[in-house]
This record gives C-alpha cells, sequence and structure tokens, in this order.
C-alpha cells in the first residue's frame, strides 16, 4: 500500500433489492467503514444503496466515482439474471463488458470443464481492463476499473476478499476516536459541547449519542480526529465540562 | 390515509457520522423499509447515508426530494450542536428556521419552564411550515416539511412515532412477496430463471440470494409483486423447474 500523508476518502454503494426492502439487514457498510478507516486512513463519506437497476447503478457510479476518491460496491456480481453490477459499471466507464481471461480460467478450474455452465461464465465478465480482487473463498473474483473496487453481498465472502484490495489503496491518516460514557442527558451538557466544539473547530470532531444502559439513560461523546495529541486535549476540556457539571462516567 | 392504486416511492437519508464511521449499526433502514411497504404500500427506491454537513444534506435533501414521493430523513435533531437537520432542510427548501409554537409548548410542558434550556429549546426549531410528527416516549417532535418526514435516529424512539406519519401519506399499492429455500447453488438455476424473469418482466421481479443453513448452502428465490394472482402462477414454474432439476426445498 502507497503511503499519502492526506485525507482520503471513499463512499460505499450498496447494490441490491433485498437490502432496500428491508428483507435482508446490511453487514457490510459499518465492516467496510471500519476497515478502510482503521487498516487504510480512509474515511467513509457517504453511502448509497440502490436496486438492481441498469440506469441507476450507472447513474451512481457515474456521479460516485466522480466525486470521491474511491468507490466500493457491494453485490449483484453472481451469476443470476439480476446481477448486473459488472455490465452496469461497463456502460459508466463505457468500456467493453466481456470475458476477463485469467478470472475466466479461475472459475473454470474451479467448477471443472463439464460443469462450467452459462451462468458460472457470466462471472469472468467484467469491464474491459479490470484488475482483479481474488476470492479465496468461493473463487468467483471482484474487480477493479479505475477507481471503483466491486465486492460481493455475502459478508463472509467480502471479509474474506477485503486484504486483497489494500495493495491497490493510497493510504490516508488515520482517523483516531475516543468515547467517554456520561449518565446525563444530551441538553444538559450541549451548550458547553457546542462551545468545546468551536474551539477544536478544524481538528476534532465531536459526536453525542444517547444511550440507555442498565436502566440508565446516558450519552456517548465520541471525539474523532487525525491529530491523538488534539484528542488528549479536546479530553480534558471534555474532563473539566463532567466535573463542572458533577456527572457521573460509565466505566466499561 | 388517503388511499390510491398506484406506485408510490420513498427514499431515506440516514444522517449521522456514527453511522458512517461504522461506530453505530443502523437498524432504521430495514425498519422503515418494511414498515412503508407493509402498512402503507409505498416501496423505498433508494437509501443513502450522509455525515453531519450542512452543505451534503442541503445537496441531497434537494436532490432526493425532487426525485421520490416521499423522503424519510434520520437522526440529527436533538439537542447538541452536531444536530443539523432542521436547519438544513431549511436552508434546502428556502424557509425561515424558527421555533415552531406547539412544539415549543410541547417541551416547555414535558421540561418545565425552569429546566427549559438553550439546548431543549433548540429542538422546538423547525422549518417555517412544518407539521409535527408527535412522540409519545421522548416529547421532542419530528416535522414534516414538503414532502420530507423528518424523525431522530434512536430506533426504539423512532419506532414509536413512526405510527404518526401514516395519516399524512397517500397510500399505494403493497408489494407481496413468496420466498422458495433451494439446497442447490446459484448457477444451476440461473439459466431457468433468467428465462422465467423475462416471461414475467413487468409485473414481478425475482431476487435470487444464496445462504448458509444447517451446514449445507442455498439459494432463496424472492418474488416480488403488487400482484398475488402473478406471484402464484410464478411460483408454479419455480415449483416446475426446482422438480425438472430433483432439488430438495428447505422447509421453515
Amino acid at each position: 500500500m502507497k503511503k499519502k500523508n492526506k485525507k482520503v476518502n471513499a463512499a460505499i454503494l450498496i447494490i441490491g433489492n433485498e437490502i432496500l426492502s428491508g428483507r435482508t439487514q446490511d453487514k457490510n457498510i459499518a465492516f467496510l467503514s471500519k476497515w478502510l478507516n482503521s487498516t487504510c486512513g480512509i474515511s467513509v463519506r457517504e453511502v448509497r444503496i440502490v436496486p438492481d437497476t441498469e440506469r441507476v447503478i450507472v447513474r451512481n457510479i457515474k456521479e460516485m466515482s466522480r466525486t470521491f476518491n474511491y468507490v466500493f460496491t457491494t453485490g449483484g456480481i453472481g451469476p443470476t439474471h439480476d446481477d448486473i453490477t459488472a455490465k452496469s459499471i461497463s456502460k459508466a466507464f463505457k468500456v467493453k463488458y466481456e470475458f476477463h481471461k485469467e478470472a475466466y480460467r479461475i472459475l473454470e478450474n474451479y467448477y471443472g470443464k463439464s460443469k462450467f455452465n452459462d451462468g458460472r461464465k457470466k462471472m469472468a465478465k467484467m469491464p474491459k481492463g479490470s484488475k482483479l480482487i481474488y476470492n479465496p473463498s468461493s473463487a468467483a473474483p471482484g474487480f477493479i476499473i479505475k477507481n471503483v473496487f466491486s465486492l460481493p453481498g455475502v459478508p463472509s465472502i467480502l471479509i474474506s476478499m477485503i486484504d486483497n484490495c489494500k495493495k491497490y489503496l493510497v493510504k490516508g491518516l488515520k482517523v483516531h476516536s475516543r468515547t467517554m460514557n456520561l449518565f446525563t442527558v444530551e441538553s444538559n451538557i450541549s451548550k458547553r459541547l457546542g462551545i468545546i466544539q468551536k474551539k477544536y473547530k478544524k481538528s476534532v470532531d465531536i459526536g453525542s449519542y444517547p444511550f440507555f444502559r442498565l436502566g440508565k439513560i446516558g450519552v456517548s461523546i465520541v471525539t474523532r480526529s487525525t491529530s491523538t495529541i488534539k484528542l488528549k486535549k479536546i479530553n480534558k476540556d471534555l474532563i473539566n465540562l463532567v466535573k463542572s457539571k458533577n456527572i457521573k462516567l460509565l466505566k466499561i
């Protein structure tokens, strides 16, 4: 992985009617976001979930690949009629949708010549010029074309492939975070929190998230920054706020 | 709820750094999608997850409210500095961001005059002309402006409020679905499945989703349509496919 000392961002495009209908609970967003940040220092700036509809995928790939450093797609790269990710991305980039020789060989070896039917062959069709993302669990590779990385929708298979994306990514600055869990309500601290946020406007993001735990309500204060020094400083300010208001901290 | 015998669609805009960073696993997408379809016959056509950044929220509200019949937002309507949904929506629609009299009264009653501080008052500020979505669990109301419905991010509170949206929605045709779980692999049935899909191109959507269960791999075939008659017909075709290939069905 190449290294670059600046902010690098990505977007995720989840492709699949089953996620949109609520039938399937998505698990790839949280996994990809955490992996991209912790392993590569890449921040996910936007996620979209779209149906298996060609013109919608084409439009979103065009928009997102223009706007973000990287785009990760999940879903729609299997053998059935509703798997149209590779074809749609080819259209978006105006390149041919054709057999990738190495992918074809990998799949033919995996299934054996006699069982390598049309559905299975379809998984070797990709945008012309794609690089492969190898798949150690079920052979069918993902692909990279321009700044778009296409992965499968089944979480366990996606997870098994993700490390094979690393060498193609430019590394950015990792965002570190600290969490403080307070037994109070948001509106008790919102004013002071706003003042602290202003002080660190350019270097730290403060998030405030209510929780219910041990039968009590509370607030998690999450500070996020590429600088651990700034994080230490802001956490001192937060401790002062907590002490001055006599708020109990939840120890985990 | 008014009734209309045509397709009605919606989009969901999830607002919050905590979802994008992977810190919090979203639960609202699946709940809202299911509720909108089963209760109102409204299909969710797109979901976006964006950070707590004003210009990004403004741009997405503009685009999505133009494209879809309804837009549901979650998150960013609390008392802290990172809660900027109401302000951003006001900007998107070029209306004033001001105190909503009834919301102000509800919150003042709930907290009591002496404890009604600035953070709490902020929750009564909304786009001018908003209708309220009452909140039976923690008082702070959501709001409706044009075709945008703004709800909180905490799933339990959102769930408690959702029925109060119903009367403002035009009801569409409900999408029914049937699932058939087969002990086979996708590539064994993909060709025939494609032919069946073509036959019912305009009336039924077929989705195909691999699963791992009871130590075996399989495929869930999900058929979705507004017509139960067409669903029965297509399921006969699917049963014929299953029989001709000698595939075992998983009974649940």
